[in-house]
């Protein structure tokens, strides 16, 4: 695109994603939806899915226009939706407003929409259009399409470091390695994932809340990967006041209930069992939060923790904070039990870098290229 | 600046600056210097230093502008020169050409000129301004003002890590840690400095030519650390025909020359002595390059010899080549004798990011904020 002068149908949909974008934070683990009414080349409406089970875009959109709906074009980043969930399903509003063309980004790979969304607005004589600038719709909406499309939670990994790969100095300590506007954004990220998971080390050496402050957005589940029961069960994260925590830990713990378990019980923390020793694979882990209802997990650390999703290939993305200071020496952003070649390196695929404050920077890239 | 309107004065002297940029690779010792002389608000004549000891930026303007300088108003980034060097003073052919003006960014602070150039235009009745653009204008120089300013080479580090701060794989491998453009980057700085240095693992490791290719500027001297006498003499940075190797080893190797040092002399090579056992303090050996005649210096490694400069503060630019990968473990890029701890890092000041292909990043940033 870039200074080249775009259609009129990119500009609307331009605007449909800007609006998607402002449910950040909100409304996964649905999508983020949203819609523009377009009559005579001008907005008569407009519309963004805001939270999670609320209206949807489409709705939004439609009630703002009103009667200019009819014989106008809605644009939409994501295939309306066919079935009644929360609400009504979109198409029959936009049936019923007697909207005459519709403009889609990408369709919805969620089994109950599938196709059918569209198949439906083309059976009552809408004009339907899909396609326009997917590749954005695609970003907007990554880890909703990647859970729908795979069946497995959209795995992130965020970690702070120094611009020589440290993420703690020599005597462990690592606050802070970047500054308060990196770590204000590290929150706009936990803040976008269903669910944020750590190791028992980093609750034991940090004791983190794991809860989004400082900005607003939906609070993530937490989820602590013990295999050994380290845990005191009197942990910051452990309080499920504000935030549902899951443990993970060895069948066997479950069996017969600690003492810790019975705190951790009485606090609320949802204990899960699993099998296979006390350490986890991560396919594991993660197939295991799909089935609690999580589709989007962040993985903050530790660097063993970070590791062993790097060493299994469990990750979809990366965001990592870089700090413009070098500490010549500490603990290693992620230590990989089998460290790779340099002629096979692990790479991060379509990279960005956005600088922040202090000469910081977070650089985010792909597993795959998406 | 930005998107607010610019005066002409900084107009014009953008060009002078852009101009300036055109000699680099060829100028240094030097400085980067533009010109354009300005007729009732058109350019009428435009110059820049081509090449060390070719003529200034000044004369090439003038000629250009010929008459129509009478009355003019020129425009150089830096303050004209007053002294009979390589070519006759600046000041005299600016108030030959009849200019009645002359817009300086920023004054010499070399002693032979120094605030003289000024004072020589000013008596002759030419209307001078200083300190348009004055930071811009630093940049353009930062090496040569350093120097002229501090008596020291102006000291860059430059290295290729991976993102996780590797600059060689588990087995030392480091061929190749980025891809092809940014290793013709890195061709670029080297011909932007005096001179490269490297300590002699490096050279036994890796038997770089040390030579600038893929793009054409002029060979720096390349310069070899040993203080141990480790090279046997026959490696490839010591084929002094394109350019001047210097070696700098302890006095003693030289009192009673090996065979090494006597194959060293017979290939052309400089050998230094110097004094303080086998490990030199960077400060020593950045003072003995200034009494060679070199201005600045690249230190492009290895680790040690990086970090060794990092340790005693003798530098002043980091450029750092990041890759979009990751190893996992490996040769940290800088591993200092004494980390330092989390609250007190090194900083690098002024940073700025350029991305390079294949989502790879040149870091650079300043020891001191310029």
């Amino acid at each position: 695109m870039g200074l080249n002068p775009r259609s009129a149908d990119a500009q609307f949909m331009e605007r449909a994603l800007e609006l998607a974008w402002k449910g950040y934070g909100w409304v996964h683990p649905n999508p983020h939806v949203g819609c523009v009414v377009v009559k005579d080349g001008r907005i008569v409406g407009e519309g963004f899915h805001r939270s999670f089970g609320g209206p949807h875009a489409e709705v939004h959109a439609l009630r703002a226009a009103g009667a200019r709906s009819r014989g106008a074009t809605l644009y939409v980043n994501l295939e309306p939706c066919v079935h009644h969930g929360k609400t009504p399903p979109c198409t029959d509003a936009i049936v019923q407003s007697g909207i005459a063309s519709v403009v889609v980004a990408c369709s919805d790979p969620n089994p109950l929409v599938a196709g059918q969304g569209l198949r439906r607005l083309r059976h009552s004589g809408i004009h339907v259009r899909v396609g326009v600038l997917r590749q954005q719709a695609e970003e907007v909406n990554e880890r909703f399409l990647h859970f729908h499309r795979t069946g497995m939670p959209f795995v992130g990994l965020k970690w702070a470091q120094t611009l020589d790969g440290f993420i703690a100095d020599v005597r462990g300590r690592s606050r802070w390695i970047t500054s308060e506007p990196s770590r204000r954004m590290a929150h706009v990220l936990r803040g976008g994932y269903d669910a944020v998971l750590v190791g028992a080390g980093t609750v034991l050496a940090d004791d983190p809340r794991l809860t989004v402050r400082h900005i607003s957005a939906r609070q993530p589940v937490r989820v602590v990967l013990d295999g050994r029961l380290l845990v005191t069960g009197s942990e910051k994260v452990f309080n499920t006041r504000n935030a549902r925590t899951i443990l993970l830990t060895q069948g066997r713990f479950l069996r017969r209930p600690s003492s810790v378990i019975r705190l951790l019980m009485r606090r609320g923390v949802d204990i899960l069992g699993m099998e296979g020793g006390a350490h986890f694979s991560p396919r594991d882990v993660i197939k295991t939060l799909g089935v609690e209802g999580v589709t989007s997990v962040l993985v903050e650390g530790g660097p063993a923790t970070a590791a062993a999703f790097l060493d299994t290939s469990v990750w979809d993305k990366a965001h990592i904070f870089v700090s413009a200071t070098l500490l010549g020496g500490g603990t290693s952003a992620a230590p990989l039990a089998k460290p790779r070649p340099v002629a096979v390196p692990l790479k991060l695929h379509h990279t960005a870098a956005m600088p922040m404050e202090h000469g910081e920077m977070l650089i985010e890239g792909y597993r795959q290229r998406p």
